[in-house]
């Protein structure tokens, strides 16, 4: 087959304008999360197979690149299912391979960790407008602290870097799964339909109350449960105080549940001191991935129809790699769609320093003149004098050059 | 299969202390070439298959990572080769990306485009110590400029990008492919052979002129003609002044490559003002990929036995994604031993700015007093006041921790 020019189905090129937004952005949240103690880690791309399809991923999972076995290893005569030809995958996720790392360097790293990893993870989706078969993430996690100190530094160390790229009045919403299962509880449903009623909540805001309860119905749950649920999420939602909103999980969810949703709220309400961004206790959070286990969190921003950031507290996923048990909070920023809002804004990457073009006919001296410029810290390119003059000036003003220079023949 | 807290074979996981060199280093080489103009773009890491079995990376096609047909398109009864598999693969070098981004994209870039690419590479390489199946390169490269104000400029902003490494000494060693063709037509052998010349005189730093002058008479080529190359590459290597050395190739060489190269060596000669580094002619300088068609050129550091940065002239790339005839010129770091050498001198990514660690017996007032240090831009972290205290701020210590305040109840 020829060679194509063509990036692959689903990826793309990134021009420079946008590589220089995207690494103005990636230096501020690295920076701001830098603030709070967290440190950088690596984690390999690419996972020892049985790692992506443990069911931590849940649909991720069939969404998983495979990577062909190499030499002796692949045999066609010995293949019974497509899993039987490969021993690879790319990550899906940074959640999960930062759980294995953990697992597998425990002793290193001390016993409340706070890590930060940037990095690509791919996902074979069908390619639509805007999303990505390869794209970044950043992770900000606490290893370690069962508390809910971890909560709190997460959201406020996510809110700084956010702030720190510019972004205002965004919203923070939290919530409890505990109190979602209490909810369900509470509407007389058993411990093991919890996850049902999950996956039709997470529908609320598309397809509205009506819409969950049809699907509830329809999957066959009891009317007057289905029903006695979406009463008592209304009013939760209609109340007008943290307080009231609460109260209404008093006697169906614990105590000390309710009471560390509480802390964690007012904690950040402290500690917010402008209008630049706001937190919510949203009763009907529920955030997909299977492994939260306690308080979720998402951030919104303006009337954009997705989230910016999400996050929760997974304490069981790291003992699944047979380390000791140990709790875990983290909070992941959707690059892609910060550079999406960015871009919106108007905001660019490029640095406050000025950028000079030398235009030459002549090499003599060249290098003399500009190598001046550099050492006094000024970006600067050089470039034949072209025919077009005028349309030699415009590219590069595209690309960011403000001052320019010619050196004649003679 | 049970999940497993290993990395995958030939990859790793980094530690905090080498992720934060890590991003240190590759932020400093990215100022450095951004200083002369190069601009920041981002490829994809997955290719149509197509093009990476198309002959350009040489045994680097042997190594690719290939990835699995997803749905549909994965036929398991039509399948004559482990080929027929799969539609893509991981990219072994940034350079065939490159080429293909700007064969796809050239209306959007300026005539002289200086691009700066940063990103990981797989190679399903034998795993040896220190060498990894997934690893980090750093290219700059010059697209359309036929002169070599490319070479001089890459040459000089690479240097540039090391010595703001801290490393100093370092040996740039340059050579041009055509004059290594010529002394192969000076000695009789015709064109078509030069490729098998070119692999064996690769080999001279570790076998040897004798070892060389065997493997070539082994391959049958005439004695006389082996010793008469072997005998002029080392005349030209004791040669004491680079007149000298290249006044071996009149006669054999085009003037105009002759006169490119001493107008390269003299030009960098020019801008060196301190012994931060040397540049030298090399004679025996090969470089592997058979891409190259003009200069090429090497760093060497101390006694390192690698090389730390390598590159050259690729005129011929662009074109073969189907867009116009485009010269083409790039430079390589070799980012992962740039992090070995650094490490070996006791380099850290440690910013300057002081690390605070607060412990806590009470939580009453602890974000108060943590958020007036990070406004003053202090990196904080929080740690709950453990039962071995001792222990507890050693680990930290280790982290890079230099300050402690405690938080006492009541």
């Amino acid at each position: 087959m020829k060679k194509t020019s063509k990036p692959a189905r689903g990826t793309r090129d990134i021009l420079p304008a946008q590589a220089e937004l995207r690494a103005h952005a990636l230096l501020k949240i690295s920076e701001a999360f830098q603030l709070f103690g967290f440190q950088r880690i690596e984690t390999p791309t690419i996972e020892n197979i049985q790692n992506l399809r443990s069911g931590d991923g849940g649909e991720n999972e069939t969404l998983v690149f495979q990577i062909l076995k190499r030499g002796d290893k692949l045999n066609l005569n010995e293949v019974n299912e497509p899993g039987d030809l490969v021993d690879l995958g790319l990550r899906y996720d940074l959640t999960l391979p930062l759980a294995r790392m953990v697992a597998n360097n425990r002793a290193e790293l001390p016993p409340v960790f706070r890590s930060l990893q940037i990095g690509p993870v791919w996902r074979a989706e069908r390619p639509q407008k805007g999303r990505f078969r390869e794209f970044v993430q950043c992770d900000a996690d606490v290893i370690g602290d069962a508390s809910n100190v971890a909560e709190i530094e997460l959201i406020m160390a996510t809110s700084t870097a956010l702030c720190s790229l510019g972004l205002r009045s965004f919203k923070v919403r939290i919530n409890d799964r505990r109190l979602l299962g209490a909810l369900g509880k509470g509407s007389n449903f058993s411990e093991s339909e919890v996850p049902s009623l999950l996956i039709a909540l997470d529908k609320l805001d598309k397809i509205g109350a009506e819409g969950v309860t049809n699907e509830l119905i329809g999957k066959g749950f009891p009317e007057d449960q289905v029903k006695s649920l979406l009463t008592k999420i209304e009013l939760i939602s209609n109340a007008t105080s943290v307080d009231e909103q609460l109260s209404h999980f008093h006697g169906i969810a614990e105590d000390a549940v309710i009471e560390r949703l509480r802390s964690t709220l007012q904690s950040v309400r402290d500690q917010i001191h402008d209008d630049s961004f706001s937190i919510e206790f949203d009763p009907t959070l529920v955030r997909g991935m299977g492994y939260y286990t306690g308080q979720i969190f998402e951030i919104g921003y303006k009337d954009y129809p997705f989230s910016i950031a999400g996050g929760g507290r997974y304490d069981g996923m790291i003992s699944s790699f047979g380390a000791r048990s140990e709790p875990a909070c983290g909070f992941s920023i959707g690059f892609e769609r910060i550079v999406t809002v960015l871009e919106d804004e108007g905001v660019t990457g490029e640095s406050n320093s000025e950028k000079i073009l030398i235009l030459y006919e002549t090499e003599d001296q060249l290098f003399k003149n500009v190598s001046e410029f550099r050492q006094k810290g000024k970006i600067t390119t050089v470039a034949r004098k072209g025919r077009n003059f005028k349309n030699q000036l415009e590219q590069y003003k595209k690309l960011g050059f403000s001052h320019f220079g010619l050196m004649r023949e003679g």
